[in-house]
C-alpha cells in the first residue's frame, strides 16, 4: 500500500514513489503517512505555473483576482472543521487550530478586501503622478507596477500550515503570480488538505496553486529573476537557501522570515496591582502556551524592572501551574503537544543549553503530567520558565527553544533594556507593557530599528488588542537580522513585492497611453 | 616614496602600506599611483561609523540632514574643475566628466530637495494613518520608519566614481546612516578627491563618510543586520558578495545593480525620414560613445523592424565614421579612452565572443585612429557595430562588451520583440522609439516586468528627454534578474530602503505619543 501523502502538480493529485519521511500523530505517536516527492515532475510543475497559471492570473484584473481570493477563503471557512480535526493530530487544541485555520482564511479575506478597495480596475498599478523632468513640460517620468512573469515558491514552517500558506498565497494571487507551495513535512497533511479544499471548490485557475509534499531537489535550478522564494523557518535553512546560485547569481527574490528571540518589556510604572502588570503576565502565559510555544513571534525574553522580578516570577509560576497539558479536546486541556518527538528532543536540548546561564522558575522539560494521552508516546512537554539574573548571559539572547519556554531577566533603566533587546540581533515582535507615555515612547522609538512590529500594550487598548504574537495582514510581519531581514503582509506592500516597479519616461500623453486607465494611488 | 592613494578613515587621511595595484593614466599609460588598503584599520572604521557617524547623523532631523546633503553638493560643484581634470586621466572627455561629476552633485541636490520637501521635521517617518484593528476603536496599528543603527557600505563601479558615490551617499545621509565607500580601483583617485572636497568643506559630521581605497578583507565579517551593502558592478562580483555569510546568515541588506544587456526598439512606424528614425540612430550613437560605452545602461541590443535594418545600419555607420577618438580635450575629440588597457583587452575578448553569431557593420576592435595620444599606450578602441540577422543567437543576449559596442538585430512583430528583449534576463533600461501609440503601449507594458526603466522616445518629448542611458534621482535605477534585482534612487524610496519599517500597535493616543509630531505621508 502506498501511504504517501499526495501532491497537487500540473492539475493532478500525484503520489511520490515511496520512501521519504514518516509522519506520526503528535498526540498518539501512531504512524500517519509517508511524505515523499520522489519521482514527481517538478520541472513540469514549474512550466505549468509559468505557462498556464501565470497567464491565467495575469489576464484577470485586480478586482477579479480579489474575488478569487475571497472565494478561496470562503471555501476554507466552509470546511474549517476538517482542518481543525487534522490540526488536533498535530497537537493543536481547538483554539490553537483556530489561530492557524481561521487566521489563514481571515487573512485571505482581509487581502480580498484590500485588493478590491486598494487596487485599480486593471492589471497595472500606477504608483505616482507624472513627475516633470524638463522645464517646458515635454518630458515626464512615472512609476508603474506590473506582474512579474514567474512564479512564487513558498517554503513554509510546520507551525502554521494553513495561515503560513494563505498569508503568502493571497498577495501572490492578487499580484497575478502563480504559487508552488512546499509545506514543512510534519504538518504537510494539513496544508495539503487546505489545498484540496480550494481545488475541490474550483475557485482558482489551473496552475495558480500547486503543492509539493516532500523535498524539492533541483527546483531552485529552474528559477530565474522573474521568480521569488518566500521562506519561513529556521535561520540555518534560510542561510542555506539564500546561498543558492538562483538567489546569488540570478537574483531570484528571496524573502526570509525566521524565528527570533522576541521580547516583552514591563515598564517600571507597571508594578503589582496595576492593570499592566497583569497584562504582562497574561501575555507571557499566552505566548508560552498557544501552539505549545511553537510560534516564531512567541516571547522568549521577558524583561522586568529588577524591583518587580520576584513578583512577576511568582505570578507567572502560579498561572503556569494552572495550565493543563494533554490531548486536544480532552477534558480541561489548555495546552496541546509539540508537533513531534524530534521537536521535543530539540526543545529539551535547547533548554539544556540555556541552563548554563539561568535558573529554573517553573517546569521540567523531562517531566509533564498529561491528560488524555500518553506523555511519552505523544510529544508533550511542560511549560518551562527560566530566569537569568545576569541579563548579559549570551545564551539567552541567542538560543531559542521553540516550545513553551521563556526567560525572565531584570533590567535597571530604559537605556539598558533597549541595549539588551538589541542583543537579540533583530526580532519579529516586541511588546512594551506600560502606562507611562515617556517610557513607552523612548523604548518603542529606540527598539524599532531592530523590529518588524512593536506592541504598546496598556489598559486602554487591551480589550481589543490582538496580542503580542499575532501578525496582522494590514501590518508588517518580518524583522531585520536574525528574524530574516524580510517583510511579509503589511497590507498591499506584500502584493507590490510581487510586482516589478518600472519607471516609464516620455511625454505626458504617451505616459497616459501606457498607464491606461490606471489611477495614481 | 609611498605613492599609495590615501584613504579617509576614522577622521584621518591614511595610506596603505605599499604593494597593491598600480593604476595608470588611461590616455598616456603613465603610472599614477598604487592602490592598497594594506595595514589600514578597517574594524576601526566600522566602529567609527557606528559609534560616531551614526549617532551624529541620527541626532539631526531630516531637514537638517537635507541641508548637509545640499552643502556637500555645493562643495563639489564649487570645485568641479578639479574633478574634470582628474576624469580626463581616466579617459573621460569633458562631457563624459560632466555626466559623472555634475550628475553626481546634481543628484545630491535633487535629494536635498526631496528630503527638505518630502520628509518630516523630525527623525521618524510615519507612513500611514492609524489603521483601526478593533471594532470599538481601542486598538490601532501604524507604520513608522526609523534609521537603522548600522552603516552603509558602498562598493562602486569604475565608470562613475562621483555619481556612483553620490547617488548612494545622498539617500544614506538623509536616512541618518553613515557610509563607508569602497571605490573601484581604476578610478579610486577621482572618488577619493570628491571625498577630499567634502571633507575639506567640513560639511558632514565626522564618521558620516569614510572611504577605503583598496580591497576590504574581513570587512563583511563585521557587518550585521543593521548594516547594508550597496553594490554596483559585474554580476559575477555581485554573486560572490551576495554569497557571503554576512548576507546569507546575518541578513545584511544587499542591493545589487549590475551591467545588463539593455535594449532599444525602433517601432515599425518609424522608418527612414521620420523623426523617430533619427532619434533612434542618435540615441544609439550617444549610448555607444559617451564614456566610450562604459555605462551599465548603454544600449547593447538594438532591435529594428526587418524592413528598416539596412537603412539603420547605414545611418549608424555614417554617424560612427564621424566619431573622433582621442585624448580628452584634444582638437575635435568626441570619444575618449576606456579606463585602462585591461578593460580594452576585456572588450576585445567579448567582441570576439560575439563574432560567432554576428557580422561587423562598423569598426575593428584591434585598430583605431587616435587624436592627441598614442593608440597603443592609451586605452583607445574604435566603436564597433555588430549585426545579427538571426536574433535567436544566444551570445547577443548574454555577452556584454563593456565598451562602445552594440548589436543590431531584426524583428518581425511586437510579440517577437517582446520575447527577444526578455532573453536579456532582466535589464536596467530599454527604449521604445515610436510614434505609434498602440505599439508603444503594448511593448512597454509587456517588457516592464523585465526592466527598471523604460523610455518611450518620440518627437514630442525628445527636446527635453534626458535620454536612454541616464538614471534620474526621481526614478528607479536598477532592474530584475541579470541587472541585479535591486533598486536605487526612485526618489525617497532610496531613503526608505535605509530605514526599518516597523508596525506599532496600541491605542490611538499611545500611537500619537510614539510617532510624535510625525505626519502621515
Amino acid at each position: 500500500m502506498n501511504d504517501t501523502l499526495t501532491s497537487y502538480l500540473g492539475g493532478q493529485w500525484v503520489a511520490g514513489d515511496g520512501g521519504g519521511n514518516a509522519v506520526a500523530d503528535a498526540v498518539t505517536g501512531d504512524h500517519l503517512h509517508l511524505v515523499s516527492s520522489g519521482g514527481l515532475d517538478l520541472p513540469g510543475a514549474v512550466t505549468f505555473a509559468r505557462d498556464v497559471g501565470g497567464p491565467a492570473l495575469r489576464s484577470l484584473t485586480f478586482p477579479e483576482r480579489a474575488a478569487l481570493v475571497k472565494a478561496a477563503a470562503a471555501a476554507l471557512s466552509e470546511r474549517k472543521q476538517e482542518l481543525y480535526d487534522l490540526s488536533a493530530k498535530a497537537g493543536a487544541t481547538l483554539s490553537d487550530a483556530k489561530v492557524d485555520v481561521d487566521g489563514g482564511f481571515g487573512t485571505a479575506m482581509v487581502y480580498a478586501g484590500l485588493g478590491k478597495r486598494g487596487l485599480p480596475d486593471g492589471t497595472v498599478v500606477v504608483e505616482d503622478d507624472p513627475i516633470q523632468l524638463g522645464k517646458e513640460g515635454l518630458f515626464f517620468g512615472q512609476h508603474i507596477l506590473t506582474s512579474r512573469q514567474g512564479l512564487a515558491l513558498q517554503i513554509n514552517a510546520f507551525n502554521f500550515p494553513v495561515w503560513g500558506m494563505l498569508e503568502k498565497l493571497a498577495p501572490a494571487l492578487l499580484a497575478g503570480v502563480p504559487s508552488i507551495v512546499k509545506p514543512a513535512t510534519p504538518t504537510a497533511y494539513i496544508a495539503q488538505h487546505a489545498v484540496r479544499i480550494m481545488v475541490e471548490a474550483e475557485v482558482l485557475p489551473e496552475g495558480a496553486l500547486q503543492i509539493v509534499c516532500g523535498s524539492i531537489p533541483g527546483l531552485f535550478d529552474l528559477l530565474d529573476g522573474q521568480d521569488s522564494v518566500g521562506f519561513t523557518g529556521s535561520a540555518e535553512t534560510a542561510a542555506k537557501l539564500r546561498s543558492d546560485p538562483a538567489v546569488t547569481q540570478r537574483s531570484v527574490r528571496f524573502n526570509a522570515e525566521a524565528d527570533s528571540l522576541n521580547s516583552s518589556i514591563l515598564g517600571p510604572d507597571a508594578g503589582p496591582g496595576t492593570p499592566e502588570f497583569d497584562l504582562f503576565v497574561d501575555a507571557l502565559i499566552t505566548e508560552m502556551t498557544v501552539k505549545a510555544g511553537q510560534k516564531c513571534t512567541a516571547i522568549r525574553r521577558a524583561f522586568v524592572p529588577t524591583e518587580h522580578l520576584e513578583e512577576v516570577a511568582d505570578a507567572v509560576s502560579t498561572k503556569l501551574s494552572e495550565v493543563v497539558v494533554g490531548a486536544p479536546g480532552a477534558e480541561g486541556v489548555t495546552m496541546g503537544a509539540l508537533v513531534g518527538l524530534d521537536q521535543r528532543d530539540d526543545v529539551r536540548a535547547k533548554v539544556a543549553e540555556l541552563a548554563a546561564g539561568t535558573t529554573t522558575v517553573f517546569g521540567d522539560p523531562q517531566t509533564v503530567e498529561v491528560v488524555g494521552a500518553d506523555a511519552e508516546r505523544g510529544a508533550f512537554i511542560s511549560p518551562v520558565l527560566l530566569r537569568s539574573d545576569d541579563p548579559a548571559v549570551a545564551a539567552v539572547h541567542a538560543v531559542e527553544a521553540f516550545g513553551p519556554v521563556s526567560t525572565l531577566m531584570p533590567y535597571e533603566s530604559a537605556a539598558q533594556v533597549v541595549e539588551l533587546v538589541a542583543r537579540g540581533q533583530g526580532s519579529l515582535a516586541a511588546s512594551v507593557v506600560s502606562y507611562d507615555d515617556d517610557f513607552t515612547r523612548h523604548v518603542v522609538q529606540n527598539i524599532a530599528s531592530h523590529h518588524g512590529r512593536v506592541l504598546a500594550l496598556d489598559r486602554d487598548s487591551a480589550p481589543e488588542s490582538t496580542g503580542h504574537g499575532t501578525p496582522m495582514p494590514q501590518l508588517v510581519h518580518g524583522g531585520p537580522g536574525r528574524a530574516g531581514g524580510g517583510q511579509e503582509e503589511a497590507g498591499l506592500h506584500a502584493v507590490f513585492d510581487h510586482l516589478q516597479r518600472t519607471a516609464v519616461q516620455g511625454s505626458k500623453a504617451r505616459l497616459l497611453s501606457v498607464t491606461g486607465s490606471g489611477q495614481a494611488r
